[in-house]
């Protein structure tokens, strides 16, 4: 016996795609929309049709862009510093920067990180145009901007050999404390890091 | 500076509408779903672009049904007893009673609960066509399997005065400890209903 109407069932099947998204929260979403008048569900339908068609990969900087517009407007800005590059794992990382206010550089996507478990090797990660980036804009730093995991620890070690026999700085995030953790929360790795890179008061 | 492109700062708006989902998780279903290949993007779409025309309300016990149906499959199966209505707030609560597979009677979805708050009276839930199902039906017991909130109690309260003066049974969903969860940890209200409906072994 079908419980559900057809259409309710395929659309609670297509949103339990979603990251995160289990059966309970895929029925409530849905549940949701049907009782939304219909151009809430038309105006996301819209928007999804739309999307790829919409949207691409800078060529420079592997940021997603505008499919109308050539490169990242974070790249073609006068008020941004080509010769610092943030070098982070995935295009949404590059939201998380610009939220602090306190980067004017450009970005570089590398589109992953290694990661043997899934496959993913070097070669699959945008290395060498972040290699070709150097040398064009004559950078003065890059700021490796991978996640504290294992896979962005090992990507970040990985560029670092790469790109170290250049003339060119190379930085790393600072790990330490969170802001407003206590001590005795912090676990003993970030503990070990942020006793590692002390500084001077 | 836009950061985003345009159409995906519209599907992270659009995505943003559904119940519980904030910026974040928004970001997080918009970037898996740039990431995907663009049929991921596309079958939602269509799911959402025919949802309200595909879907109705079934003129009887008014749950969700295709709309090329006339009645609810639950309500027209000779199998299920047409003398017992489970009475319910919203039809997916249809769903969780179904999945007990202890009910073999029908259905009727009242659309919502009575909440002075949100301005929602009696008048505006099916409540007129539940008293004639008796009629039609005849109807020998009313299940009012409402949440256990206030706003649930109190819809109940007034059905049962509602249809009290009929020669129906009108029966209630017991209250009372949900299993595996320990005494200690039990609220004080649900133990008191659960002293209430204490029961002989």
């Amino acid at each position: 016996m079908q419980i559900l109407p057809t259409a309710l069932s395929e659309l609670i099947e297509a949103l339990g795609a979603l990251p995160g998204v289990g059966p309970r929260t895929a029925e409530r979403y849905a549940y949701y929309l049907v009782r939304r008048p219909a151009h809430t569900s038309q105006k996301l339908a819209d928007t999804l049709m739309n999307l790829h068609s919409s949207v691409k990969y800078c060529p420079k900087t592997f940021a997603l862009i505008d499919a109308d517009v050539e490169l990242s407007p974070l790249y073609t800005d006068a008020k941004r510093d080509k010769q610092t590059i943030a070098v982070v794992a995935e295009p949404f990382d590059i939201m998380a920067l610009e939220k602090t206010n306190q980067f004017k550089g450009t970005y570089h996507v590398l589109g992953g990180l290694v990661s043997p478990i899934d496959g993913i090797g070097p070669e699959q990660l945008h290395i060498r145009e972040l290699v070709q980036r150097i040398d064009e804009d004559d950078v003065q730093e890059i700021i490796l901007a991978t996640n504290a995991s294992v896979e962005g620890e090992s990507t970040a070690l990985y560029l670092q050999q790469q790109i170290g026999t250049r003339t060119v700085k190379v930085t790393r995030l600072a790990r330490g404390l969170p802001i407003g953790v206590d001590l005795e929360y912090a676990d003993q790795i970030t503990l070990g890091r942020a006793l590692e890179g002390r500084q001077i008061l």
